[in-house]
């Protein structure tokens, strides 16, 4: 059994962990905090956690949770998680970062797209990108996991198959993402009003989204060489889950001549628990995963260019979900405790 | 043709003003204002009116106001509005105030449910409860128009004639009123953002909503004696539309016998272009007035007992559409005009 | 470990069912059937349960169940439950029905409600009305539980505590439910139709719902004296979950003058693991439900009458969740049990 | 002032219809008829109607139609239209066809994506494509229109400047386009349900939908060359408008340099009443152009590629909006007549 404590807990991903968490049997909240003007139970931020949970959200006090937790998941905003984690790991707790913090390698670009200068590079370096299809081996031993976005979770699982083996033109991805709500966090703005959205659909940071150097940062990386893909974010009307198409292009003369892509993807993620390939001619739809910890993939093999859809709940396998996925790898817990 | 000003033109009741404006053939839109940081033409606040309307949004300004309208709709928050009537009913101009300012006669009440004191008590006593159904004599001399709120507007219409001809208990009149999402205004609270909304449904206010006193000031004038209704709204995850369904017992020895109901409220809304009461057994749902300025009326005539069901368009009968009708009304234009 | 069946698995009760067995560490779902075109993966109709569950869902076949399964769920419409409870009961399976057929103990009225003959008034005596709050000891030893509907659930629960102690005036309870669009279950007709039902509200079977007599026959126990409530349903413009407004005057002089209403609310459900009574001023919303087996109830005491706000997951507490915690009690696993 | 007939009034894009030719100073709908069981007033179908218009809906009377109509639309279903036509044209009667059935000028590509033989190819010839944008002068003239299908409405208007142009590589556009429900008709499958669709997002027909056929058709005519799309359709859940993102591939070394693309479209559509093009990296949302017949139009120019995104309302710009537009144009009544 060990103690974890959350650090930004009212957010949605918060809401998520402590959902998650009080379902697994080898982990216990110890500690719950978060901004706050005075503190509160929990139960009464949440009403639907009453009777299931009776600790209090305080303010963060990094004693307290240095006392009283062995694992600390931050679901706070980014550039916050960066000033905390250095004390956390010094004193020796496993961090599993939800924020972008410890994502990106390349500070410059970091502080290019979040707008704030990198605080922590020293643990930058050691930070493990924490998704467990690529990065099993190295979570295992992680003291400092950057849990990956959302977007980058669902369009990374999409392609990796394709440009690890090199099997499309690396210039010409088009990632059209679509998103529900909560994926921007509890954001008190006007554009977040349900009046606004309601009914609504619309395309947002068109092509110059922060999640895009995320997702060529990792593509690059597997496929061995720079990767820019074009990618457009859409919300739609509805609280969860995340949908992609993904449009890509065959390359012209490929070494090994590929019989069959489904077949390939399946084998690819064959020993992944929530990886999930459909059938040939068969796609996800949203709701397939709603609630799961799954990425459900569909592929249409056309002549010259390949379609992907991928989706995923944003909040789990793209935020919290994931978080425990990783934490239960690092403690050797059976990978899909309290996630299934 | 007559020109006319918004005053509070961004929130959802101005928004829906310049829409109805710009279709009627007799008005003219010149001029509009918000509280706004800099100036900007309305079509880039609300794209939806690109290449239909040209004119800049402005902070008020009563000099400009004064010199280019005869009528001015305020469109504008609770308490602001009797700021700005007495000027402007000084300079000759007639007034629709959306808002509450005017609606109760007794400021005592409004003191205590709008926790503010009320600085125009002269102009109050003139002021017209824009309710055309009830009021429309009074209506075509007025020269301020205190709008009716939109629980107000359906509950008092779908009570009137039980209320007038004193066939029910007055003292057992239960409204559950429920209402979409831009019936509280465009609001910037935690509470209105679209991932609290989504998928859920609660009671407001229970038994304690501002609009209570509206509707009992109203009912008993009707009914020549003290009414007090109960009065529950609630909040649907949907943008406009309210539907109210009331409870009523019937009086155990009438003066006289009903001998149909639904007949008696026809005959009661004869006249009305915008009261349609549905045959017996048949009710409205949302959907049949939405985008309209009726009010749908049904009516279950059960043995001691009577169950109404009535159904408004918010933005529109419930508020912008009515204003229109009143300004119809008291420029002797067809009641109809720009509203069908 | 348990042996469980799963008839009429294709609805949404019975979806609901498999999530919830899924998670059951004593039960084991053996058998899975629905009236189908062809026999198919359960996973193939609900992707979502993919790499979850492998069995096949096939037309009903009485010996496979049998041979098969130690409890049976009928998940089906109502009056194909008596058709085959005979048979189950007859070879020694338990069986929980949440179909409307055992429910009502008065055949006449079953008969008029559900427009069908009764054919099975021998186990009707036996069958245990499956309130847990009510009827727990008799369920512990019941071999047919009649599972309530989702409005009587919350509608019982929400006024007990009154009627039994007899506080309020029975023959003036008005109960104004909304229920999200699988209450109706998975049925393929117009009005169910996305583009009818999204941004629509609208009352239906104005106190006239088959579920009214459920509710009387259940209060007028309680009360020890015939009681008809007042009962108009509406259709909420979302999936899942059920919220009422109950209306109720109290009577003149109470033998017992209650101190505090939510305090008695309080001690009534003590014990109960499902039963949630907010604070006094504090109401539930649906989202505090969604997704659980609670019933979450607030009170409003008002000098002559009461005001009681009710919710319950119409899927869960109002059909497959309470139907597993009937197993629960009847097999004396933990009450809990995958309800959490 | 002329008569019209609606055929297939119970649909979504005839319910539309009746909506603006109400509103149409010019125009008097005579005659309303569809598939249905026994003739009913028009107003029972649609309450919304009540005490708007009195016309009984009944079944199709080609007789009653001729002698009342001077034009009539069909909204009816594909392969439905092609029977009515030859008889109505033959009448000397102007037909505005909102079916596929005279989009597609190659029969062999229509039967193969509506899997059915064209039984009208001698009408076919001389149908004229109803977008008004680029078949004006011939829409003027016309007896019979094709009313364009609602992605091919978009799609077209996005792309027109920059495929008559020559400015990209025909070979890569990809169309992914998101639509309301409304787009498939009042269709009565149980994917159409709303607990199927609510809180859902899903691709269909992926890169295989019928209106590719169309789409591509029409641009290959603009660029003088064949064009083929790669396009996908998703279904949004929200009851109407289509937004779509469409990338394209600038061509390496084109003839004439474009300065900047925005202005070369707001020139393309200079004289366009209902597009209206956004400015440099402004886009349009969903909510902009609902209700409403315009398609506005936003453009993103990359250094290699460009991204633009457009909308419309289906059942307006996409349909009954379009139709009464080319009626307009037929007649020579201003061509927002009832559309503004």
């Amino acid at each position: 059994m060990i103690n974890v404590g959350i650090m930004g807990a009212t957010g949605y991903a918060g809401e998520e962990l402590i959902d998650i968490l009080l379902r697994h049997p080898q982990a216990r909240i110890t500690d719950i905090c978060a901004k706050i003007d005075k503190a509160r139970k929990i139960s009464d931020i949440f009403p639907r956690f009453k009777e299931r949970i009776e600790l209090i959200c305080t303010e963060p006090d990094i004693k307290q949770i240095l006392a009283k937790c062995d694992l600390v998941f931050l679901a706070l905003p980014h550039t916050v998680s960066m000033e905390l984690v250095p004390a956390l790991l010094k004193a020796g707790k496993k961090v599993i970062d939800l924020s972008a913090d410890y994502r990106l390698k390349d500070t410059k670009i970091y502080e290019k797209f979040y707008d704030a200068r990198h605080k922590d590079k020293l643990n930058l370096t050691d930070a493990v990108y924490g998704l467990p299809e690529i990065y099993r081996l190295k979570i295992k031993n992680a003291r400092l996991i950057a849990n990956p976005g959302c977007y980058p979770t669902l369009s990374i699982l999409a392609l990796a198959p394709l440009v690890a083996l090199g099997l499309v033109e690396t210039g010409s991805i088009v990632i059209d993402a679509k998103s529900g709500v909560t994926g921007a966090g509890r954001k008190l703005a006007e554009g977040f009003l349900f009046s606004e959205l309601n009914e609504d659909f619309k395309a947002y940071k068109v092509n110059m989204h922060q999640h895009s150097p995320e997702i060529n940062q990792e593509l690059s990386k597997l496929a061995g060489k720079k990767i820019s893909v074009t990618f457009v974010p859409h919300l739609l009307p509805l609280s969860r889950g995340i949908l992609a198409t993904i449009y890509v292009k065959k390359i012209q003369n490929p070494k090994s001549k590929i019989q069959n892509l489904t077949n390939l993807y399946k084998k690819f993620y064959k020993k992944e628990p929530f990886v999930r390939i459909r059938d040939e001619g068969d796609f996800p739809r949203l709701k397939d995963v709603l609630r799961t910890n799954f990425c459900d993939i569909g592929i249409k093999d056309d002549p010259d260019s390949i379609i992907i859809i991928a989706a995923i709940d944003n909040l789990l396998k793209g935020a919290s979900g994931q978080a425990v996925q990783n934490m239960n790898i690092m403690y050797k817990f059976p990978e899909y405790t309290a996630l299934l």
